[in-house]
C-alpha cells in the first residue's frame, strides 16, 4: 500500500531571500522544487504538501499598509492576510504541479484546501508576542500604530534599527478538515494544505470559531497535520542536505540518522540555531512523538537519492 | 435523497457599495447572509456556495499598486490576486458558517477549495477586453502603464472621468476538481468553491495549465459549476426579491415563474439591464440549458419562504 507523507516546503522553495519576489521568480522556484519532488511521486507516495508564506504574507502586509496610506483602504487583519496567501500560493503550487505531473506522465490530481488551524486562546504565546511581521517602522510611527491599532512592537536588533510589529506564535492543536485532507490524499490526490502554518483560529467559550491575530510556525503546523492524518513520513525541505552537529565549526558532523532521544538531547544542548534549524527539529520530533514513523530533513534537490538527508526515528534503524 | 444546490452569493451579500470595506462590515454582512441560508440547510440540501469578489479583489489590486509605489514590491498578476481573494473570502465564509451551523444545531462540516476555472484561450473576449478592474488612473498614468505593463485602458464614462484597466471576461468551460466538489457536497459538507468566478486558466498546446489575465463572470462560473456537478437547483442571491419585466416602469411586473423560452425572449428584447440582471439571467438560463432543473433568483432574506423568488425552469410547472 502507498505510504502517506506530508512534505513541508521551506520559504526558499518558493522565493529566495536574494530575489525581488516577482511572480516569474516564484513560479520558477516552485517549478524547480516540484520537479525534485517527482521522485516521491513516482514511488507512489500519497502526498500532502504544506508551504511557508513568509515573504508573500510580508508583502501582503506591506501592501495593506501602503493601500491605507495612499487610498485609505481599510487594512485586513492578520488572519485574512494569511488566508489570502494560502489562496495565492496554493493556487500557484497546484497549477505548476499539474504541469510537472503531466510532464512525467504521473496520473495524479491536485487540490488546494484553505486550512484553519486551531490554537488555544490561553496559549502563553498570546502574552508574549515574539514573531516579527510586516514592515520596519520608525519609533514615532510605531507609537502611533500602538495607539491606533493596538499593535505591539519590538525594536530591531539589526544595523538599520527601527521597530517591527510582533505577534504571538501559539502552538497548533488541531487542523480543520484533517480527515478530508487524509481521505483526499489516500484517494490519490496531492493535497495542498495548512499553508503558512494555517490560518490561526481559536474556539471561544460558546464554541464559536474566532480569528486569532497570530501566526503559527509552518513546520510545527505541518508536523501536527502529519500526525493527525496518520502520515507515515514527514519531510521538511530546507536549504541544507543534512542536520549537522557543531554546524559550521571545525568539528562539524553530518547526522544521517538520529533517534528521538539523541535528537532531543542535542536540541536541549543548543546544538541547533533558534533562527533556522531548531524549529525544524522541534517539528520533526513532534511528528515522532505523536506517532509518526520517520521525519526527514533535507534539500529538495536531494530527494532523488533516498539515502540522503537526516532521518529521525524513535529508535535507530538496525 | 437530499437535493444538491449551488448558491451564488452576490457582491452585496459580503460587502455593500455604501460601506468602507472593513473586516467588521464584511463579517457582519456575511453572517447576515449565511443566517438567511439556514432555511436551505435545514431542509437538508447539500450545498455548494460560490461568491463574488468584486470589492475585495478591487482592493487587492489597489494595494498592489500602492505597495509598488511606496515600497517597490512587485505587483502580482490578476490570477494571483483572484486566488488571494478566494483564500481570504473563502476562509471568512467558512469560519462564520461554522458558527451559524453550530448556533442552529445543524450537523454539517464546511470546506473551502481553491478553484481554477478553465477558459478557451481562443475565446474572442481576449481580443476585446471589457471588464473594468482596479483603480482609476489619469491619462498620463494610463499611458505609462500601457507601456510598462502592457495593460489596456478604457476611459471612464462617469462624471469624474479618468482611465481604467480593462481585462477579458471569457466564458468558463470547465471547473477544476468538479468531481471532488460534488463528492464533498454529497457527503454532507458545505463546499465553498469557484469564488470570484474562479481563477482563470487556459490549457495550452502542450496541455499545460497557464494563467489567464482575465476575470470570469461569477454567476456564469457558478452556473457552469452547478451543471458540471449535476446540481438539482441553482440559486443566485442578489438585492431584489424577484426578476421583473419593465423594471421600474409604470407597467413593472413581477415574474414569479419563467420558462426557458420566455426568459430567453425577454433577455433578447433587452428587458434586463446589462449592468445587473442580464448576466444573472444568462447564468440562470445556462444552468437549465446544461441540464439543471431549476434556477432561482431572489434575495437572501427571502429564502425562508420558499414560494418567494423567480423560478426559471425548462417548462412551466403545472
Amino acid at each position: 500500500m502507498s505510504k502517506l507523507a506530508v512534505v513541508a516546503l521551506g520559504g526558499n522553495a518558493l522565493l529566495r531571500g536574494d530575489q525581488k519576489g516577482t511572480i516569474d521568480e516564484q513560479e520558477q522556484n516552485t517549478a524547480d522544487t516540484l520537479e525534485n519532488m517527482v521522485y516521491l511521486l513516482k514511488e507512489d507516495y500519497n502526498l500532502v504538501i504544506s508551504h511557508g508564506n513568509g515573504p508573500q504574507v510580508g508583502n501582503i502586509l506591506m501592501r495593506n499598509d501602503a493601500g491605507e496610506q495612499i487610498y485609505s483602504i481599510a487594512q485586513m487583519p492578520l488572519d485574512i492576510c494569511v488566508a489570502d496567501s494560502q489562496g495565492g500560493i496554493g493556487y500557484m503550487i497546484e497549477r505548476i504541479l499539474r504541469n510537472v505531473l503531466r510532464k512525467h506522465d504521473i496520473d495524479k490530481n491536485v487540490i488546494s484546501v484553505i486550512t484553519q488551524v486551531v490554537v488555544d486562546k490561553n496559549d502563553r504565546a498570546f502574552n508574549d508576542p515574539r514573531k516579527r511581521v510586516g514592515k520596519i517602522y520608525s519609533k514615532s510611527e510605531a507609537e502611533e500604530l500602538m495607539k491606533s491599532k493596538g499593535w505591539i512592537f519590538k525594536e530591531e536588533v539589526k544595523a538599520e534599527g527601527g521597530w517591527r510589529r510582533v505577534v504571538p506564535s501559539p502552538v497548533p492543536i488541531s487542523i480543520m478538515n484533517e480527515e478530508i485532507i487524509r481521505d483526499l490524499a489516500l484517494a490519490g490526490n496531492v493535497v495542498i494544505a495548512a499553508g503558512g502554518g494555517g490560518i490561526p483560529v481559536y474556539i471561544d467559550e460558546e464554541n464559536n470559531v474566532r480569528p486569532a491575530e497570530a501566526v503559527i510556525d509552518k513546520d510545527l503546523a505541518s508536523s501536527l497535520m502529519g500526525a493527525r492524518i496518520r502520515a507515515d513520513e514527514f519531510y521538511i525541505l530546507t536549504d541544507v542536505p543534512y542536520v549537522y552537529i557543531n554546524y559550521k565549526k571545525p568539528d562539524q558532523k553530518i547526522m544521517e540518522f538520529l533517534n528521538y532521544a539523541d535528537c532531543y538531547k542535542y536540541l536541549k544542548q543548543g546544538m541547533f540555531s533558534e533562527g533556522s534549524m531548531a524549529p525544524k527539529i522541534r517539528a520533526a520530533l513532534n511528528f515522532i512523538e505523536k506517532g509518526g514513523n520517520k521525519s526527514v530533513i533535507t534539500e529538495a534537490t536531494k530527494l532523488e537519492d533516498r539515502s540522503f538527508g537526516t532521518k529521525i526515528t524513535m529508535e535507530y534503524e538496525n
